[in-house]
């Protein structure tokens, strides 16, 4: 076998051409997303209002295995993939560990993060049917930065509502957007009717997600021509991001490389979701073993301490209900937490996939992702998001871990994307100004009071 | 021949091994550095006093045609090296050109663009001699990014004098070195007698890059164990950038692709002259034929309105005397100049080959820059540094010209890296708030009057 490279770029020609769909082969399906109002499973027909058409089916799919890649999204996917598979030489030397360690690293775009591979598949449908734009929210702005540059680059209107403190606080993400003609509204704005509710109600309100969200549907819902799009937690988002696993798993079997241990980090689930997809496929249809660790803050714990039931998506109430593990829809981190992964639900396939005992999860408390963060900027070059620090983490103690036992595991992490905008919480832990704040089971008990009544079917 | 991928990604055995030192193939020289003090050209022992040891030989050497990379630095290019050489097949689709059109993009880096080249091979030298660490001033942040990435590497110590006014508003450079664990000062400041000697004649003073090298060479000749090091304009520095040609020659071959115009930015030359080392070396022999374009702004154009003379490298004046063209060493762009590349002068050896007829240099003004930057990313998806849109700018204008033409001539720029930390002059061009102030023969006169009087060897 060839000596493994720093980094393995696969050739155009071994890019995968189809996504693949992990629903296919899981013998106890993913639930089906609730209509909040009559209790029953959301219709392609209901789900089409909010989403365009391609998606919804791509949503409701549980049985093709395979989804074409349209040809215009692999040729978008050419400007910035294949990303590389970087084995992590100077992290391992550093640790001395007998450990091998890889990364795929999905930042080398503008958009920073992996993002952008399910940001260019739901503008080009909504393209494709004609549309005029899509709407959507961002919190910190990896997502609506990539949804810019998807309708940038096919000429699509995007209307992107940005939680009003992070507007503010983080002018530079802003402008990203603006860059790629964007509209940025802070939220809550005076342009929608819960817009106006909320901000009537808490004048000086700095907006959360919740409310962002229901701005975006309100935008995309009330006006001919648009359709709201989401970048994680969506089976169709998962979907869109396994060419991130297809890509690892072509690139490690090249090498003859069979991995140990799967580490990603799990907000939504979006890109923990994409890294895994193939190589759960192994281990769901019996073809192979994988240790699968999903890596959560202990300060939004929702695997680790949620609790597996229907739930509303958006502080707002108004989207549909999803089973999933959560903390309830009304939780929100402690305003000290500094690493994202602030969602309080989970995607519904992993959420599905943990409960019956597929994947592990594991929570850290973010001064110690921090310290994995810099540690591994020092050796491997590359400036972490503090989202993908909490892989780094994990990696990094199971590698330590392998140095104890002497034990030369092959451990896979994804590396989401890079910490340029998030300097503000690198500052935070230069100037020892953060702490490790873990919600009480007091404080979870109280979030959780608001969890929906729903008899499943 | 096998079609032009989006990318071509040279195979680590592919990579150079060698810099090119275009020097030995110039039948006219660069002048020598003059001592300011004497007007004698700088000894190699003077040299040393503020370079280390091996710097100094690099600096000096005229005659070797190869220099060999040390293995270490070849394995710290590893990590973010081959840089991918990028077909702009969106691009050229964009502007309907029947050009077809080429970017070597060295923004993959957590520094953000071409310094780390340098960078690594300066601090490997200085740890090599056994030296403690290293000093230097940086004023937007790439060149101290770079070097605190290399000395963590290393494990060096790393001194940045920044320039106080981008030290505050630049906060998330300044806290990306800090990541890097290097020291990072404000200048003027309080820790060397020139800083303390300007903060008592200008108090309120936001500092410049004059006085932070001022303050970084005294930091480094005033206590054992430290040196100097210097991101650009110096022979040095453009040797080790032809890694940058090097590869981009090597992946044009590969292709069998043979380049008719090659396009780099220009401040004080290191990514131009790296760029272009290779294609110049066929040149000066006589083997091969391009039109080799240096790109300017218009605020700042040293090649298209400077003189051809003896001048301070630095606003300080303790610096030794270099020959180039220059605005002259008291020059300051207007302060609304947003687009970097704001060196009074040029490296030496550009200097000598534009003054000898091997290249042409435009200037450009920044409003047309940043709308080219735009048009870039929004087809391209690439964030492009202000810098760096320069050449982005020149080779739009060369493409569009072949639209006209009809001719399908192949360009290549240097897309030198990403922007960002400039989100601020992005946000002044998307709000109006940026014009194109041009500087008039009479301010360039003036600032010419302080040019130091040499009788030329």
């Amino acid at each position: 076998m060839a000596e493994i490279p720093y980094k393995i770029y696969l050739e155009e020609t071994e890019m995968p051409t189809a996504w693949y769909n992990m629903r296919a082969d899981m013998k106890v399906k993913p639930a089906p997303l609730l209509n909040p109002g009559t209790g029953k499973p959301m219709t392609a027909e209901e789900l089409g209002g909010v989403f365009c058409e391609e998606l919804v089916k791509q949503e409701l799919d549980n049985d093709n295995r395979w989804v074409e890649i349209p040809q215009e999204i692999r040729d978008f996917y050419r400007m910035y993939r294949p990303s590389p598979l970087v084995r992590a030489y100077c992290l391992e030397k550093k640790l001395d560990t007998p450990a091998k360690i890889y990364y795929k690293f999905e930042g080398n775009n503008t958009s920073g993060s992996h993002k952008l591979n399910s940001a260019i598949a739901q503008a080009y449908y909504a393209k494709k049917q004609g549309l005029k734009g899509v709407t959507t929210e961002t919190g910190a702005g990896q997502w609506g930065t990539a949804l810019s540059m998807a309708c940038a680059y096919l000429e699509l209107d995007c209307k992107v509502y940005m939680v009003k403190v992070s507007y503010e606080q983080k002018p530079f993400r802003r402008e990203v957007m603006r860059t790629y003609g964007a509209e940025v509204t802070p939220s809550p704005s005076m342009t929608t009717q819960v817009g106006r509710k909320i901000l009537e109600e808490f004048p000086g309100t700095t907006g959360s997600l919740g409310c962002a969200i229901s701005e975006a549907v309100e935008a995309a819902t009330s006006q001919p021509g648009y359709r709201y799009v989401l970048g994680s937690v969506l089976n169709q988002v998962l979907l869109h991001q396994s060419v991130i696993g297809l890509e690892t798993k072509a690139a490690l079997d090249k090498y003859g490389v069979h991995p140990d241990i799967i580490i990603g980090c799990a907000g939504g689930g979006s890109n923990l979701g994409g890294l895994i997809a193939p190589f759960m496929g192994e281990k769901l249809r019996g073809e192979a073993d994988y240790r699968i660790v999903a890596v959560e803050p202990a300060s939004c714990p929702s695997f680790t301490r949620g609790v597996f039931a229907y739930d509303f998506c958006d502080t707002g109430m108004i989207c549909p209900l999803a089973k999933m593990y959560t903390l309830g829809s009304g939780f929100i981190p402690a305003p000290n937490h500094a690493g994202g992964l602030r969602f309080h639900g989970m995607s519904g396939i992993l959420s599905q996939l943990y409960h019956d005992g597929f994947m592990e999860a594991v929570s850290v408390p973010q001064t110690k992702v921090f310290e994995a963060a810099e540690a591994f900027a020092r050796v491997e070059g590359i400036l972490p998001a503090p989202e993908s620090a909490h892989a780094i983490r994990a990696a990094m103690d199971e590698a330590m871990k392998c140095r104890e036992t002497g034990e030369a595991k092959t451990i896979v992490f994804g590396l989401t994307g890079t910490g340029y905008f998030d300097m503000v919480a690198y500052e935070k832990y230069h100037d020892g100004k953060m702490d490790d704040y873990i919600p009480t089971d007091e404080d979870l008990k109280k979030a959780l009071e608001k969890l929906p009544k729903v008899a499943e079917a």
